[in-house]
């Protein structure tokens, strides 16, 4: 039998553009001799549809929508994710279903039975679990039709109580077929080929896998849809970071596929720019601006968005102020000469010098300080932000993940920006993808990645006068954000106890400037924003 | 047999605060004659922890605690909330407990049953649910040990498949314990009380019921811990907003209990001068600056914060522009007069002609338009944060939640505060509180409430020139936001269906701008924030 795997990008609430796509490809799949064609995870709203499940009129715009695409469904068959009404009067309103679609109707339901709710999931909010097992026929094919977390299961330390995959193996499915919303971060395509293995593996089947491709906000979806052997060996894959209709053979399971893993960082390089490409996408933007520095961070997120949008929807501002370095600004221009994208120089010191003059009968007498420092910061916001909403640009936002920890930047100031491109980049990691940028050709100025970083909002700033190097804080932060791990613990990883405390303390303490941050597009396995979630107020390490 | 109801005001993670102050209780209530003192719900770390429960150091601090505090419970028990680990490999790895603490140590433990996991709650993201039923035993008293949520399954559509009372009532309890962190809003008074009537009549069971007080960021627990006979009437209650130890008799069960209700609007005056108090006491900041224009938002926000934090401590900006009128700035003189706190006048018009002249060049021929109304809301926002940072103020953001809705407002402008002491009042409601400040004395001048409501962002500008009235946006917003309803069900209200759409539209396409709001003090049954979980590249209805 051939079965069509469909990896979409699909748009949150966009019930016509999602219909529309859904519809194409299973006349593309039709026309290749597919008898079944596989959509992902709730693809009928898009994933995550967040608390647009909570209105009746978003379900009912499913449901038409599943209606609409089950006529489309002749000879041919399709399988497809949606939120459907729980008929029960017990338990939530709705479950995450998985609908088998032929001769024009709905024909079968199976419904999701693992519900993640923890990191950047919350599908307990909105979904009740599946309580009844069964197959669905097709064809005379049994399969075991599961969704996304429904396989996850499979640690020695099992976070849920049963697999779903128990309970349908006595009804004795041929297949495995799992509809996913599976999101990317750089190590995560390595742990998902490991979880299916270990299913086809443990169950003897061979398992077809459908996931998400595209970014929703700050989640993106890589792709790489597949279908596996009941040895657990890749037999086909689609390719990561773009849409694709997998055609394959469920008779033909010899694994031939070569599975080269890219480096961890290119990933994340096509992650980010797929990051920025759908965010202005699906909100109807084509330009950005951005401040350029002349600093790495800034650096960086310019390469990423001339590569997203294109250098002719990609504008620069260079704000200088009188701490700013003739390098600085030498170096900006040269990066936006060699991306070939317009630039515009504006310098500060006026604004400042009539902030300054106004507040002085108020300031006066009190030395230079972080407020001072912040104004700068803050005048830039106000230029790039009148540039944003005078020429209908949106505004990318520099920061990295080990300033954000810490709370070294301006809030309302370059805090600002509709989306982060590197908040979920460590500082080390930020001078990795430079280096990735400029593998085959300097983009990025050498001197932009050699020279020691400043914010340069006072004479000689650099911020080594306030941060302990970004080797060693990198290390302090990814143990604390990433690991989870308590300062005893980080001290005895061969860090100094005072210094933890002390970045421990600056992540609690900054925890209020980050939740007023943009959307940040997520590349590790905890990001700031929705997958991690704390208290304001909360006193605890600091 | 003489009980103790503890209704404290916890500090996440703040161990040794948390725990001086239950040991504080337990010797109070002993000295009064108590057998038993219940304290809340998770009690131990504070609610809600949110992921601090994800690190092990920080469940260790709890334990710790839990031993401490135990230490001190001879001669009197206590029964306590806080997160414990889950012994079985499977599912989540903590519970949320209860613990009754006797003879120097933890005797028994209860876990939660039912996890809420819809509005601000997350609990099945860290909690595995309990599946054993048992009574706790205190001196030959069989207590039904549940909390918060146990108890609040009964509706007619249940959202959960099992009540732990039905589980519990084999055993035969001779009463109800429920410790709980139910969080404030206007209604939830009523509801809770509903709620705990059911229970007492269905099992015919008094009920002894202890909330937290004190706000938590933008969650305001309001107490009314309470004691409740088995007919549903309320024998004793502790009061609203303040900590209080309350005395019970468990044989005393005739009800004299007057519960006279307040006004919503009083609730809500008194809740939002909790949540200011709260947030700064719990940053440890006592200052609170504003920008003060005239108009209704800014006089209300400023009225609440002089009442929280002591006219002392409470400082304004007016920062007026060409376009303010002679009115507005007489009106905020007044106010600030009337309110005896200080403020100064820090007219806007010349940083704003450094921008106009710095910006000619790229704006040169094109029309005043929002590029220029944003601009002076921005350098209003860079003078205040100048005063916050210099001298250590906490900015008060002064927005309403009809504005935040349809995103009337600049970003990194007037969106700019540490807390949103108003965003979860749509404007009509915020007119009412200005009535009620106003009750014995004019604290808001008469002029402040009867003007039309403007921006004075361009000449002679009023809210009305591009919104709807507020009686009819409030009506349609509430019907969106709290209620639910779609577009058709809105406008079969008797709205103009376009006037509908519009609104709609406005409000889902804003939530970038909502996203990087400060925390909003919570007083309805939905406000934007960690309640409403919306995504920013969604299509619904835009």
């Amino acid at each position: 039998m051939k079965i069509a795997l469909a990896q979409l990008n699909y748009h949150i609430g966009n019930f016509e553009a999602n219909m529309r796509k859904i519809i194409e490809q299973i006349d593309a799949a039709q026309n290749q001799g597919a008898q079944l064609v596989v959509f992902a995870e709730l693809a009928i709203s898009g994933y995550p549809p967040r608390d647009f499940l909570e209105f009746d009129d978003f379900i009912e715009k499913c449901n038409q929508s599943v209606n609409e695409i089950a006529q489309h469904c002749n000879g041919i068959a399709a399988i497809v994710g949606s939120p459907r009404s729980n008929p029960s009067l017990k338990g939530k309103r709705l479950h995450n279903a998985a609908l088998l679609l032929a001769d024009g109707k709905v024909q079968q339901q199976a419904n999701k039975t693992l519900l993640p709710n923890y990191d950047v999931f919350d599908e307990y909010r909105y979904f009740e679990p599946n309580h009844h097992f069964q197959l669905v026929e097709f064809q005379g094919l049994k399969i075991a039709l599961t969704i996304c977390e429904d396989l996850w299961n499979v640690d020695d330390v099992p976070m849920y109580r049963i697999n779903p995959m128990d309970e349908l193996m006595p009804l004795a499915p041929d297949l495995i077929i799992n509809i996913a919303a599976s999101p990317f971060h750089d190590r995560q395509y390595e742990l998902r080929k490991n979880v299916l293995s270990k299913n086809a593996q443990k169950y003897q089947l061979p398992i077809i896998y459908v996931n998400h491709v595209g970014a929703q906000t700050e989640l993106l979806f890589d792709g790489g849809s597949l279908f596996m052997n009941a040895q657990g060996e890749i037999v086909e894959r689609a390719p990561f970071f773009e849409e694709h209709l997998l055609m394959i053979d469920i008779t033909k399971i010899r694994s031939t596929f070569n599975d080269k893993t890219q480096h961890h960082i290119a990933l994340i390089h096509d992650a980010l720019v797929m990051g920025i490409k759908n965010y202005f996408g699906k909100l109807g933007f084509k330009k950005a601006i951005l401040g350029l520095s002349g600093g790495i961070d800034s650096a960086v997120t310019l390469a990423l968005a001339a590569k997203a949008l294109g250098a002719e929807n990609t504008e620069v501002l260079l704000l200088p102020s009188q701490y700013s370095s003739d390098h600085s600004i030498n170096d900006a221009l040269q990066l936006a000469q060699n991306l070939n994208v317009k630039h515009h120089i504006v310098p500060i010191q006026e604004a400042y010098q009539s902030f300054e003059t106004t507040l002085q009968p108020y300031f006066q007498g009190l030395p230079f300080g972080l407020a001072e420092e912040n104004l700068q910061a803050r005048i830039r916001g106000v230029y790039l932000m009148a540039f944003s909403n005078k020429f209908g640009h949106i505004l990318l936002n520099t920061s990295n993940k080990s300033e954000a920890a810490v709370g070294y930047g301006t809030l309302y100031g370059d805090m600002n920006g509709g989306l982060s491109v590197l908040g979920d980049l460590y500082k080390t990691q930020v001078f990795e993808l430079a280096r990735y940028i400029n593998r085959e050709t300097e983009i990025i100025p050498i001197n932009t990645i050699i020279k020691p970083p400043s914010a340069e909002l006072r004479p000689d700033q650099k911020d080594s006068d306030s941060l302990p190097d970004y080797e060693i804080l990198d290390q302090i932060l990814f143990a604390y954000i990433e690991e989870r791990k308590g300062p005893s613990e980080i001290a005895a990883m061969g860090f100094d106890k005072p210094l933890v405390d002390r970045v421990l303390r600056l992540v609690n303490t900054n925890e209020y400037k980050r939740h007023q941050s943009p959307p940040i597009l997520r590349v590790s396995s905890k990001a700031f924003g929705m997958g991690r979630r704390m208290p304001i107020v909360g006193k605890y390490l600091n």
